[in-house]
């Protein structure tokens, strides 16, 4: 690791000057998880830690694209020899919450690059046939990626819990299986970021009758979608365990109000920036000696 | 393929308005490889097809975003029961050719939920177990997706061809070969582009020589990168030999000069807009009763 900290002690001035933090820092703050939450006490209309209006969120997300661009390339740049810091992006959600839009407007503002993205889902019969996590662990990110789930391993406490497609006792044990599993995870630089988009039962239901209403839209709609809002209630209390189980101090979740979509995607967006910024992101040092390959190519 | 049929057949409004030909299409037409074409008579600096400048090139690309977006959103529906077309743009070119940007820039402008890139190193140890096609097959995009490859199959008779890695009969035999792969692939619905980007040696000079001014650059450089330019005209005959021998009427090559960069990133992304639009996409039926499960909704 010696050579590791020696890269990112070297910051240069543009590192300096863009690690200022912004205003809608208070967004991470305002949405962090910690202990007493309850879900059925954010509004999912809400927009915490931002005062704006829509267009103001669009000016915002504008403003900070450019230093996204900067950090994510010094993120690829640390990973080129196999080592260095990686973020893994989690994104969970009723139907409609907003998941392809994140993927659509937020990763797809990042190089794709230096994106790994991969959408868990029902898992296949070789999938069945291995504990819960291997089909994760496949999957996360190499040093200097942004690794991106749409649904994740939460989905075992979820949609299994709720339709009891595994006994309790197998997915009782699977919290701290997955706190430990994400704090592995941490060893390898891993650095976590877990959203979950928060609707109402009643925008879920708008949004599904666009889905009935616009042909272009058809495909997007699954009758089993209808099937599971009668069970909303009892993903809300799968939802609050695992939000009370899972959002440690290492590895929090954050819950992002998402009947607006455009809160849902700045503030998504503004906590991938706060993590790239926490990673303290140099340039790697040159592993040639500069003068001699100018000499080099001069000659060529 | 009569479910498929039916889908195609069924088009919108919008996408009859959209197929109209832009005058942008002359460039895919201007740079088509086709026989007797010669590499070292098309200048790098050219730009074939498009008599605008920098910034009409910038507002040519802004101005059919949403279209791509639209087309992109079809191609990927119809894949949705796993059946349908697919695109794969292969991209080759000299070191600092301009891979990456067309990956950040063109790539980068379609959803990422849609994409499936791959960039291909130099193979590991399991792969130079198989025959050459082998990882190659592995990566081709399922339906609806728009597969990338950044190096590709042709990276075997080309490196390979310039530095003997294997024997002169070996890769002589692969010409034929790649072209059957690629109408098997064909016969899967996956509908090629093949893109060379074309520079001159005076600017991949000037493009390492920026590498190596640049301490945010310093992690692109490889000193390999210049030993590869001695090599230069054994590699502008193994390309023209690819060229000669593999642009087929069902899968021909595009050479696109890449001296200035801003006309390779327009010209890829006309070339991928051409594919889409020549795939006349629709939007899949419902495969469900739309009235029906309306009235479903309503009752939750």
């Amino acid at each position: 690791m010696g050579k590791k900290s020696a890269k990112k002690s070297k910051k240069s001035k543009k590192q300096g000057a863009t690690a200022k933090a912004a205003p809608e820092q208070a967004i991470g703050d305002a949405l962090r998880v910690t202990p007493g939450f309850r879900l059925a006490e954010l509004d999912p209309a809400a927009t915490p830690g931002f005062s704006g209006k829509k267009k103001d969120a669009a000016k915002a997300m504008d403003a900070v694209r450019e230093e996204i661009e900067d950090l994510q390339e010094r993120l690829f740049a640390g990973g080129r020899d196999d080592s260095g810091p990686s973020i893994l992006l989690v994104v969970q959600g009723m139907d409609t919450a907003g998941k392809g839009g994140i993927m659509r407007h937020v990763v797809g503002s990042v190089d794709p690059q230096g994106v790994q993205l991969h959408a868990f889902k029902a898992p296949t019969e070789e999938e069945q046939r291995h504990p819960f996590l291997w089909r994760i662990e496949r999957e996360l990110p190499e040093p200097g990626y942004i690794g991106v789930f749409d649904r994740s391993h939460y989905e075992d406490v979820l949609i299994v819990r709720v339709h009891d497609l595994v006994p309790p006792e197998t997915w009782g044990g699977r919290y701290d299986e997955i706190n430990d599993f994400e704090k592995a995870a941490n060893d390898r630089e891993i650095h976590l970021i877990k959203v979950m988009l928060h609707i109402s039962a009643d925008e879920q239901k708008a949004r599904l009758q666009e889905r009935l209403d616009r042909p272009d839209k058809y495909w997007k709609f699954n009758p089993g979608d209808i099937d599971e809002r009668h069970f909303w209630d009892d993903y809300q209390e799968a939802y609050q365990a695992v939000l009370d189980k899972t959002s440690t101090d290492e590895n929090p979740w954050y819950v992002v109000p998402a009947d607006r979509k455009w809160y849902a995607r700045l503030a998504v967006q503004q906590l991938l920036l706060d993590q790239l910024r926490a990673l303290d992101l140099g340039w790697p040092d040159a592993d040639f000696d500069v003068a001699e390959q100018q000499k080099r190519l001069a000659a060529t």
